[in-house]
């Protein structure tokens, strides 16, 4: 089905030329004139491949959402220690905002925009994601391998520790992304105290 | 002067309520209109202690840059070790975050809706903040108190661990402000690893 195939591949230039213009002009800064003007065709045929400008931002929201998860659920079944499923988590997290630094901006600024009824869902996710990770936290403290630490508190400062990183990391500044994970992990891990 | 009290208390409410607002709907999603019913006074009678919300934006950015800098240019000279100094930046960090939490999110969401010529000032200002925080670290490795961390990205996971306090942290969620600052400053100058 060449037609529906050419259709696909519009839909997602127009979503990625709107995480661009999203990051760039926020959401409500965004106009659907100015995401046309940025595809290169006409406003009205851009409605062949996109109901709105909401629609566009459910996509990106949920497309990341699910990624998220996706490796979540990979990394509870490996059969790693429970600082390697941190390491590891958090070099996906790497991995995930420099390939994807439009998207992942979006979501973490954006997601607020989001229709009431799709940010339930999205908090949801995001809650889910959360308990889960901090699960690996506290299983890991059981198990003696992570200090006592307050589990909220380790959560939220690892998860947190990664926004720069799509603020500021460009390949140019000499740090490459595998380097990046492994010295933010090892700051977390280990800390910077000698 | 009576006058001038009442009026500049009356900016002050304009300012501390245009910070609620912002941060509920951003700068840009913020009329004056709106804030002057928040305020709860007449819009016209509003640029009686305001000229415009550019104003506005510019009070509450620099007024919380120059609380930074006043911090730090204090813990420089002060006679103690460099993860004392860093100790002490963090707390100072949490304590303002959690006591202008309206304020903080305006910054860190809305600064880029400052005039170019005040966003250029405020940014010389943020540079100047990172590079000295950035110089603590630099030399606490040089005096053997850190390990040889990369000093930009040690910088950047300090800063940034810091962000999720303004968007989760709660007096009710059973963590005093102490111990926060206490924690987080635990795991980043230790790991969580056992």
């Amino acid at each position: 089905m060449p037609t529906l195939k050419v259709k696909l591949s519009k839909r997602e230039l127009i979503i990625s030329e709107a995480s661009k213009l999203f990051r760039e002009k926020g959401f409500g800064g965004s106009s659907m004139r100015d995401l046309a003007e940025k595809v290169g065709i006409e406003a009205a045929s851009m409605y062949h491949h996109i109901r709105s400008k909401d629609e566009i931002l459910e996509e990106i929201c949920f497309e990341m959402a699910h990624r998220y998860e996706a490796q979540l659920s990979e990394t509870e079944v490996q059969d790693i220690s429970y600082p390697e499923k941190i390491e590891a988590l958090i070099a996906f997290h790497v991995q995930l905002i420099i390939d994807n630094a439009n998207a992942v901006s979006v979501v973490n600024n954006d997601w607020k925009y989001l229709s009431k009824e799709r940010m339930i869902a999205f908090k949801s996710i995001r809650n889910d994601y959360e308990k889960r990770f901090a699960a690996i936290i506290s299983k890991g403290i059981e198990a003696g391998a992570f200090k006592k630490v307050n589990i909220s508190i380790a959560l939220f400062t690892i998860l947190s520790s990664l926004r720069w990183v799509e603020l500021w990391y460009k390949p140019t500044r000499g740090v490459t992304k595998e380097d990046l994970a492994k010295d933010i992990s090892a700051i977390l891990m280990n800390g910077v105290k000698a």
